[in-house]
C-alpha cells in the first residue's frame, strides 16, 4: 500500500483502524487488497495510509466527510469484510473518527 | 511499543506522523524510546500506537487537549529529536492534527 497520502486543505476525516492480528492469514491479503481497491472508488476518498508490524497494524483512511465514512461503512462487500474480520483475523481492533484540523507535509 | 491505546470518552486530540524513513539507523531506535518516555510523562498525553513496515512509519499519540499538543512541540529534547528526524531519519513526513470525535473497541 501507498506511503503518504495526499491530502487536500483541512478540514476533512480520517477514519484511525488500529489492530492486533489473529495468526489466521487466510484470504486476508486478497481482501485488504480488494478494500483498498473498493475504498478508493468511493466518493469523498481521499487516501490511505497503512503499516504493519507482525501482530500490528495501523490503517489510516482520509475521507471528504462523515457521509463518505457512512457509506464507506455500509458497502456491503466492506460489510462482508467486516465480518470475516471479526470471526478471523482480528483479536481486537479500536476504529475511531477524526476531523483533521490541521497538517504538515516535510521533504527532506 | 503498545497495541492499542486505551483512550477515554471522545472528544480528545490525536496526532498522525506519517513517514518515510531513509536507510539511517544512527541512534534511531535510542531516541525513538526516549522520546515515547517523554512524551508519556507529559501532561495530557493519553497514548500511543505505532508500527513500523520496512521504510514507512506510522506513529499516532493521543492526546487531551491541542494545548498539551503544542507543550509536547515544544519540549526541548523532542525539539533536538526534531531536527535530527529532519537531517538524518526521514525522507519525508506528514503530521496531522486531528480532533477524536467518535471511537470503537472491539475484543473477539
Amino acid at each position: 500500500m501507498s506511503g503518504i497520502a495526499k491530502t487536500p486543505q483541512p478540514p476533512y476525516y480520517a477514519v484511525l483502524f488500529t489492530s492486533q492480528r489473529t495468526e489466521v492469514d487466510k484470504g486476508y491479503v486478497k481482501m485488504a487488497e480488494k478494500m483498498v481497491e473498493l475504498a478508493s472508488q468511493q466518493e469523498g476518498f481521499l487516501g490511505l495510509e497503512s503499516a504493519c508490524e507482525n501482530e500490528k497494524e495501523i490503517t489510516i483512511s482520509y475521507w471528504e466527510s462523515l457521509n463518505a465514512i457512512k457509506e464507506w461503512k455500509e458497502n456491503s462487500a466492506h460489510k462482508i469484510a467486516q465480518e470475516r474480520g471479526k470471526s478471523d483475523w482480528y483479536n481486537k481492533f479500536a476504529l475511531r473518527v477524526c476531523k483533521v484540523e490541521r497538517d504538515n507535509f516535510f521533504e527532506m
